[in-house]
């Protein structure tokens, strides 16, 4: 019998996402192939199964997800590809878990320029090699103009969890230290200032960045003396510290005047009526410390790319459990509450 | 100092997804309460934490990661919550791998009505029940008004591989049988007779369903004879069957009149112009299986509540590397090649 080769299909002239890059045929191969792969492929990917099979070092692994869908997909000081990697990586990194394998799922509108989807891929490639992670397996649905807005990204992840070391929310003791590692707001307003109608003179730029590293380097010198870590994303550095509040039935007292807001990001803040501390950021950390080492992990973070600006902000009270409050700059005590509703949509 | 708690807030009188749910603040914890920790509540889950923290059994791991994004959400035979779990326990399951973990990342709609959201949510945690999954990390984003249609759903899962078991899709050796556990084109027909416009006399139902127990069983049997396991979803057995030749670089040769099209399913893919080997299915398996075992294989998924219409399509070949030949119902030879474009949107 014979049969003539097919001829390959005229691939991929599209410049934009078509319905068909998502149907599972010729025209999915061609997009994984074209945009995909050459940025992403490595050991795992290359073979193009259902899932990856991954042989992991011993201990327990922590497991995460989330769904960005940031909107411009292009922003200040990064996009949504990069915030997908380094928000995952983040998410497990506060669990004490060395983070190694990511996936991603992609939903793309129809129309999507491909220019652009391959920008946002490369950027997903260079944070997942600067944080030190693999993209292992992934998926792509397209979806009709309309359906979508431009891109959303899942990234999921799993992690080797540090021996000796046990991280959770619930575990704030009286009299920890609380440790911010820097601005808080940069990534919330460079986002809000970055959407139409809306400009400031100072250009804000988002802190998005990865934290293993420095992470890795505070549970070196005191694994056991962290008792919590959170990045303090939606719902910014109130929200944080209300969930380590109430998890753990403890109290938290902070301090106005220690806590840094670049002048820029105050001033958009106090234009648009926000409070810096509900702002999320994307580069940040809150660490809750026994305080006797609390001066080490500062000293530590100092010398870290992402901790040079961290400060003890506060400490874990056994008053006003479950509540958070700040001590103003006029001298004030004032209840930190979690924001109730929505001030600024489609952040991360 | 005394401080006055404050009054919990008027949470959940909304009947509908507000922005503020995706907010990371009070509506956020209200909607967790009333809508998914109820029904998805599990040791893990509880924590609250920003990742789980698992102890695997020793072994190596499977990762996979689908975005579900299918219109409409409730079809005939399932929603898009079950299609969610079902179709990551199969995408772990086709590896070899016994699925332990899931992941959910919701992105909502506003105006989505939280009853439609809490029926999906609650077919989710009956699937994974049935499925033997937990889901133990979750995520949610709500965006405005036209930027999703209606609800997205991605999962990413964790199973541990069978010891002695090597999947993949590269594995395929000359002479293998090529099971399909039953009809295909269900799913897909299912779809596209639910939208809009479209209605045929007999309902046809989704095939939507989690192959982990049938795929467990014939592993007991024929752990390593069987080389290659898959489910046609998207792009149907016709995709599936040449994701196996190329990656194999083997021929395919199957047989038409083996393969079970219902008359309902045939005669809607006929109006269409549709073939039905390029229509999704989701609770379908193609297993390749060295010929001596095929029988007992077969046998195994008879006595298996979704393998009942097991049958042998066809075998591999040293013919034609790469390609998939079907003998038709009327004797001549057909090249069956992955769909170029796209027939049917949005049915995954």
């Amino acid at each position: 019998m014979t049969i003539t080769p097919l001829c390959p299909a005229p691939i991929m002239q599209h410049e934009t996402v078509q319905m068909a890059h998502g149907a599972g045929g010729r025209l999915s191969q061609a997009l994984m192939q074209r945009i995909f792969m050459p940025h992403l492929h490595n050991t795992f990917l290359d073979l193009l199964d259902d899932q990856a099979k991954l042989d992991l070092p011993p201990g327990r692994i922590a497991f995460t997800t989330d769904t960005y869908v940031v909107s411009p997909m292009f922003f200040p000081g990064g996009n949504i590809g990069e915030l997908a990697i380094n928000g995952t990586v983040n998410d497990l990194a506060v669990g004490g878990a060395k983070p190694l394998y990511l996936s991603a799922g992609f939903v793309l509108e129809e129309g999507l320029p491909l220019s652009e989807l391959e920008l946002i891929v490369k950027s997903m490639a260079e944070a997942a090699r600067q944080a030190g992670v693999m993209i292992v397996t992934g998926d792509t649905k397209v979806v009709g103009k309309g359906q979508c807005d431009r891109i959303f990204i899942n990234t999921s992840g799993i992690g080797i969890i540090r021996e000796g070391v046990n991280l959770s929310c619930r575990n704030l003791k009286p009299g920890d230290s609380i440790i911010l590692s820097g601005t808080v707001g940069d990534h919330g307003m460079a986002i809000m200032t970055s959407r139409e109608g809306l400009s400031f003179q100072s250009r804000i730029t988002s802190d998005c960045a990865a934290l293993n590293s420095m992470i890795g380097a505070i549970l070196d010198v005191a694994p056991t003396s962290i008792h919590a870590m959170r990045d303090p994303t939606r719902g910014g550095v109130a929200a944080t510290l209300n969930e380590l509040a109430s998890s753990s039935s403890m109290g938290i007292a902070i301090n106005e005047i220690t806590i840094p807001v670049k002048p820029e990001v105050r001033g958009a803040c106090e234009l648009l009526g926000i409070d810096p501390l509900h702002v999320a950021n994307e580069g940040k950390l809150v660490v809750a410390v026994a305080a006797e080492e609390a001066e080490k992990v500062l000293r530590t973070m100092h010398s870290s790319e992402h901790g040079r600006g961290a400060v003890i902000i506060g400490s874990v009270v056994n008053d006003h459990p479950g509540m958070v409050v700040m001590l103003t700059a006029f001298g004030s005590r004032r209840i930190i509450d979690l924001p109730l509703g929505e001030q600024l949509p489609r952040i991360c």
